[in-house]
C-alpha cells in the first residue's frame, strides 16, 4: 500500500509545496483536490490544487513534472460535491464539473476520481433512487469510457442540523452499496473506503472489506471518537457532531492494526491518505502539518514504507 | 414496586376479564388503555379498556369494583396519540381526548396518566418547540388543577419508514427532557420510563435513573435485541427496525438485575408494567397470554412479589 | 416451545415413574431413550425407555396411555449410537436399531427421531464422508417414507481420549451441516440443536439459528462452563474434557435469554429438553431429580409455561 | 445446597416466627444469631434469635423442636464481633460470649459457628497478628474439642470512615486465609464464604472457591454494585460505601450462575444464606420479607429445591 | 504539544548533558529537577539539576543558555517533597525550599512549578485538611505573587506499607481536587496530570481531563500495568505495589492514542513530560535512556513532533 | 532485549546481504538458518544461511566477520525439522543434522539453537513419550556438553489436513513443557517463545512468562488474526489454518506492549526475533523486506533501540 494525504488540509499551500511536503514528511503519494475555483461553501471544500476548468496537455505535464520531481505520486483526484442537490442547477454545475474531473484524469495518467454520490437530504433514500439512476449511469459510462475508476467515499455527510434528517450523500452503508453496484453494474464503479464513518454509524468496518474488496479503489485514514457521556444524553437520533469527534488515525476507535490486517488480506494494494479534520489540529498551517507528521509516524506502524 | 402489565396486548378480552387474568397471572396492578372507540390506525393502538368518552362516575366506580373484585390495582390510564401531529384537526381531537383522560383519572382514584408528547414528525426538534409549548402548558395546567401526575413515555416512536425522519414522539432523550422540564416547570410532569428505547438508541439507561428520579412516574417493562448482523449492514441511518426486535422482559439487551437495583436505590416504588410488543408471541390471545406468564415468571426474579 | 427431559437421566425410572416425574416437575413433554436393551457403554448411553425391538401397536399403545394419563407429551425418540464405527458388524446392528426406532415412531405418533451420524473417529471428515452417503441415504429414505424427521444432534462426540482425535459424530459445525444437507437434500434430515457443543468450540451459537430455521427439528438445553484456568494450561489441541464441564441451563457460558429471543424470532415452536450432564448432581437419583427441578425453575423464565 | 437467610433481617420476629417464615418463603435452614443481650452498636448487630448466655439443653431442646416444628435446618449459628478490638476488655467479653456460642453449637446437634477473626483497625496486618494468633490459637482448640466448624466471613467490616483505614475483619483475602491457616492449622477452621466482598475489593471470587474447597463451611448469598460514576469521582482510596452499595442477589454484580456452577464443582453441598443489607428494601418488616421472598426466586434459580 | 521527560531518571548526567541527550533522543522540552542538594530519601527523589538554594539570576541566566544551546527548553522547575508531613521542622524545610523554587521560576523564564500538596499518612483526608489550607494558602499567595502556576501530581504517593494508610499526597481524586480548588480558589492552583494513578485507583483518566480542562498545567507520561493474579490474591485493601506495576508508556494499561485525544480536544498545548519508574529500565544509565528513546519513539504516535 | 528477524525470509539472499539488509532496517541481531543445503519441503523451510555439514572453524570465522562487519549479532541457530517423524530413517537424518548444528553453536561464539521436538502426528502426546524420552536425553546431553541453550518452539506444526490430527511437534503447552522440563531436568533444555501459537490456541500467552522465565532462551515475534467468521463456521475441531491468518506483529491478535511489558518484568534480557510468515506480504523479496522494515518501525514502540 501507498501511504499518502488529502490536500483539502493545506489550501494555502501550492501544488508544489503539497507535494514537497508530501516527500519530505515521509508521504509516497496525494490526492489532488479539484474543485471549481471559487469561495468554499463548507469546511474542507473548494479547495484547488489542480484547476481542471479548461484542463490541458500542457497543464497536465506539469502537474506531473511537478510530482515526479518531488518523488510523490498522485493518489487520485478528489472532488467531493453534492450532483443529487434538489438545486438542479446547482446539481448540474456539479455534474458538469466532475465530467471534467474525470476527463482529466488520464491526462495526469491517473485512473481514479473520488466523489460522492450526493443526495436531496429532504428525502428518504428510496425517494433519491430514481435522481440517482438518472444522474449515474451516465457519469459512469463516461468513466468507463475514460478508463477511470470513480471511488464513492462512504462518508453520510450528515453531522449537523444543516444535513438533516438524511445527509447529503447515498452511499452509507453496504445494504445501500449493493443496490448501486447492482443498479449500476460496472467494474469502474465502487469506493473511496473511510472506516471513520462506520464507526459512529455503529457498524463493523472489517466485514464489508472482504465483501466489496473488489471495489475497493482508494481507502481514506480518518479516525473518529465516540464520546460515551454525549452519546449517552442525545441518543443516536441526535445530529452525529453532537456525540461524536473527527480525529487524527490513532486517536480514535478505528482499530487501524485490524483494519490493515484485513485489508492486506483482500489483497488491497494501493493508496491509504490521510484525511485531517481533527480541530484540535486546525490552528495553523504549521499544526496542520503537524498532524500529517504525526500521522505519518502512526500509520507507518501498520503501512510498509 | 408493583408488577402489571399493559391491557393493549389483550384486545379481545373485557375489562373483568383482563382483570381476573392478571391476578391470575400473579400481576398486581395493570395500565389500562383509554383509546377513544374506533378502528386502530397502527399496532397496539386503538384499544379500549376504558371508554373515558362521556365517562360518568357510575361508570367510574365500576371499573373500581372490577378490579377490587380482581384484587388488581390500576397503575395508570394509557392513551398514547400524537398530539402534535402536522394535520391540526386530527391533532385537536388527540388533545381532546387526552383532556378527558386525565379528567377520568381522579374519578377511578388514579393520579397517573401515560402518553406521548407527540411530534411533527418531517420537522427537526427545534422546528416542533414552538408547537410542544403551546400544547402542552394547557395540559400540564389541566393535570395539575386535576392532580394528575402526566407521564411521558419516552419512546421515539420511530421504526419504519412511515415515521421517517422524525419519529412521532418528541421525549427520546435526556437531553430534551431537561429542556421539556424547564419550560414547563410542574411537578405533574414526568416520564413513564421505557428501557429499550435506550437501548437501540445507543444509550445508557441506567444514568438517567438518577438524574430524573423526581420525574419517575411509571415504568414500562420491555426489551429490545440488537442483531448485529443487520445493524452492521445498515447502520443507525437506516429506520430502527431494520436492526432490532422488540422482545419480551429477559430476551433482550436489557440487565434487568442492574435496572431494578439502580431503580430501586432512587427509591423508585410505583408501578412496573410489561409492554409485550414481541412479534414471537403474537399469533394468538393463548401466546399473548403465555407472553404475560413468562414475562412474570422472569420479573419476579428481581421484583418483589 | 414446550419444555421437556432428555429421559436417560433417569434409568432408574421406569416409563411410568418418568411420565408422572415429568408432569409433577412441571415439564410438558419428555424425550425417551430407546437404546436396546443391554448393558451401556457409556455414561448416559443404554437406557432404555421405550423398547423397539420388536415394536407392537399394542405396546406403542401402552406408551401413549401411560403419557397421556400423565398429561405429557412425547418430544421425540432417542437413541445415539454410532453408525458410523469403523467396526462394521457393530455399525450393522446400530443402523438396524434404528431403522427400529424410525419405525416406531409413527406407532407412538411420533414424528421426530434424534440421533448421531457417527464417525469412523480415525479418520477425517473427508475420508469419512463416503461411508457417511453410504448409510445414511437409506436411513434418511425411510425415515421419509414412515414421515420421521431425523434430527441429527451437534454433538462432536469427542471429549476425552478415548474419542480422539476425530469424535464419534461427523455433525459438528454449520459448514458440515450445509455438506450434509447438499448431499442428502431431504426435507426430514435436520438437527437435534444443543446450544452447548458451540461454546466449547468457540463458536457463535445463535447465528446458525437463523441459517438453518427450516432443520430446526428439535433443541437440547444443556450448559457448559468453559474453565478459563484450564484452557490457558492445555489449549484447544488438548481434549474438550480437560479444559469445559457441562452443566445445568444457568450454571454455565450459554446465553439463555438471547437463544430463546433469537429461537423464537425463528418461528421454532417444538420441544426444548433439558439434558442433564452436570456430574455435580449425579449423585444419586434424588439429586438428579433435583437438577430437573432447578432446570425447570430456571428455563420457565425464557420458556411460557 | 440448602438455601437458608441470616437471621439478623428479621429482628422484631420470635423464633418461631422467623422458623414459620422461613417455611413459607420456601427456605430450608436458617442461620440464628447469637448476639449477647444488649443494644446493637451497628446496623445488622445485636440481633439474638437464640440467646446462649447461659444456655441449658432443655432451652436448645426447645429450639430444636421449634425449626423441627417448621420443617427448617439450622444452618449454623451466627455471632459476629470483633475479638481483636484495641480495648481489650471489650475483646475479652466478645471472646467469652464467642465460647459460649461454641458451646452451644453441639447442643443444638448443629457443627457450625459463623464469626469473625477480629483486627485493631489502626493498625496494620502484620501488626496485628500477634494479637491474631494469641486469640485465635485457644478458640480453634476449643472448636475441635466441641466439634464445631469456625467459619470466618471475608468481610473486611470497612465501609465508612469509622473503619478507616485497617476495618474490623482481618480475613478478607486469599492471601491472608493462606497466612491464617498456616499458622493455626486444624481442619475445623474454615469459611463462611461471602462472594460480594471479593466484588468490591475487584477480586475473582471464582479461583478462591478452587483453592480452599476443604475450608468451605458456609456460604453468604449478598451482592454489591459498584457504581463507576462514584468510583471514578473517588477512587478505591475513599471509604468503599463511597462508590458500592449491598445489594439482594440478583441486583449487584456477582454472577450467581457462574458462582454456583463453581461452587457445585467444587462439591460444595451445605448452606447457602442469604444476607439482606440492601438498603432499597428496608423500610419496613414487610418490604424486608419481600426482600426475602424476592431472594428466594432468584436463587432458586440455581440452587435446587 | 511538547515533548519532554523528568530529569529525575538521569542523576549522574550533568544539566548540559541532560540537555543534550533530550534533543539526541527527540525531545523537545524537559522538567529539571530542584531538590535540594542531599542524600535522596526515597527512589526518584533528590535529584538536582537546578540548586535554586541560593539562586541568582547568573545561574538562571547559564541554565537558560545551556537549554538554548541544545534547543530544550524547561516544561517546568520540579520538586516533590511532603509539605504536611508531621515532622512540622522537615515540613517547615520543604516549604521553605518549596519558596525557592517558585522565586526561581521567573529567573528562568518559566511559569510552571511542579509539586505534591503532601499529607500526615496517619491521617485521613479530614483530619488533614485544616494543615492543608494553612501551608497552602500563602504557597499559593507566592506564586500568585511570581507569576507561576503550581501543577499539583495527583500521585497519591502510597504504594508500600511506608505510607499506609493515607499515602503522602492529598491530591489524589477529583472529588478532593474539587475541595482544593475550592478553598483556595486562585487560576495559579492546578495540575501536573499523571494518567497512571488513576489506572490503579480503578478511575476514569479521561473523564477529568474535561471537567479541569482550565487546571491542566502539566503532564507527565507513566504507565502502569495491574497485575489480576496479583489483585486477585490480595485486593485493593493491599499496598498498591502488592499488585500493580510502573511501566513505560505503551507497556502499560493506559490508552494513549485516548488520552492524547481527549487532551487535544480540551485545548491543552503544554508539555507532556514522559517520568521513567519501570524498574526492567533501571538496570544503569544505558538502560534508563533506552527507555527514554523507546518513549519519544511510542508517544510521537500521538503528540506531533 | 534485542531486535532481530529469522532469516527464512529472505532465502535468495547470500549472508552478507542478509546481515547488510538487516543492519539497514534497523535490527541489531539475526536468527541464521541451517537446514541442510536441499530441496525445502514446506514453506519456510529449507533455507540455509550457514551450512553446518562440514562446519570447520574458518567458515565459522568468516560469518562470524560478515556479522561483525555489518555490526550485527547472532541471535541463534534455526533448524525445525521433526525428529520423532514416524520414518526413522529420516528422523535419523534429523537428529544428526541437528547434532551438527549444536556443534557448530559454539565455534559462532553463540549458545543458543532454536528447534522443535518434533510428533509423530498420528499418535497421541502419551504415545509419543517414549521416543521423545529416549531421542531428547542424548540430544540434551550433548548441548549441556557444548554449553549450548536449546530453544524450542512452541508451534503445534498442525495447520493443516496435512498435520491432522497431532501437529508435528509435541511442545505446544505449559502442561506438556512442565512434563519436558521434569523428564529432562537440564537448564539448557528452554524455550524459543511465539506468542502468536497460544493466540489460536485460545490460551493467555502472558500467564507462562512468569512461570517458565527461566526458561526463556529466544522469543519469535509472530502474530495471528483470528477470524471470527470462518471459527463459527467450522469450529475448533476443524485444521487451525480454515480459521485464523498468521500476520506481521501489530496486525494481529497479540497485545505487544503488554506482551513486552510482562516479558522486560520477568528480567529477559535475549533476542526478539521476528518471523514473517504473513502471505499478504509474501508476493516478492521487496514485499517480504518491507514487511520487516514495517515490522521493526512497530516493534521498536516497544523495544528500546
Amino acid at each position: 500500500m501507498k501511504l499518502g494525504f488529502v490536500s483539502a488540509i493545506l489550501p494555502e499551500l501550492s501544488l508544489p509545496e503539497v507535494a514537497r511536503f508530501a516527500a519530505e514528511a515521509g508521504y509516497t503519494c496525494v490526492e489532488l483536490m479539484c474543485w471549481p475555483v471559487s469561495k468554499a461553501d463548507r469546511r474542507y471544500a473548494g479547495v484547488t490544487h489542480v484547476d481542471v476548468t479548461n484542463f490541458t496537455r500542457a497543464q497536465a505535464d506539469h502537474v506531473r513534472e511537478v510530482l515526479a520531481e518531488a518523488g510523490v505520486e498522485l493518489s487520485g483526484l478528489g472532488y467531493y460535491p453534492n450532483p443529487l442537490t434538489p438545486d438542479r442547477d446547482e446539481a448540474q454545475k456539479c455534474i458538469k464539473h466532475l465530467q471534467k474531473v474525470i476527463r482529466a484524469a488520464p491526462l495526469l495518467g491517473c485512473d481514479r476520481v473520488n466523489t460522492f454520490i450526493g443526495r436531496d437530504w429532504t428525502k428518504s433514500v428510496d425517494d433519491n433512487w430514481p435522481q440517482f439512476r438518472k444522474v449515474w449511469k451516465p457519469l459512469i459510462g463516461l468513466a468507463e469510457q475514460q478508463g477511470v475508476k470513480i471511488g464513492i467515499e462512504n462518508c453520510p455527510m450528515s453531522f449537523t442540523r444543516d444535513e438533516w434528517p438524511g445527509g447529503k450523500n447515498l452511499a452509507t452503508s453496504p445494504a445501500i452499496w449493493r443496490r448501486m453496484f447492482h443498479d449500476i453494474p460496472s467494474a469502474n464503479f465502487g469506493l473511496n473506503f473511510d472506516p471513520s464513518h462506520f464507526v459512529w454509524q455503529q457498524m463493523d468496518y472489517l466485514k464489508p472489506l472482504r465483501e466489496f474488496r473488489e471495489r475497493l479503489f482508494h481507502v481514506h485514514a480518518k479516525d473518529v471518537r465516540i464520546d460515551r457521556h454525549r452519546l449517552d444524553d442525545v441518543g443516536i437520533l441526535a445530529t452525529p457532531l453532537e456525540y461524536h469527534v473527527p480525529k487524527l488515525p490513532g486517536l480514535g476507535d478505528v482499530d487501524w492494526g485490524r483494519l490493515f490486517s484485513v485489508l492486506g488480506d483482500t489483497g488491497y494494494d494501493g493508496p491509504v491518505c490521510v484525511e485531517v479534520e481533527d480541530r484540535a489540529f486546525e490552528g495553523s498551517l504549521a499544526s496542520r502539518q503537524a498532524a500529517l507528521h504525526q500521522s505519518a509516524t502512526y500509520l507507518r506502524n501498520f503501512v510498509a514504507g
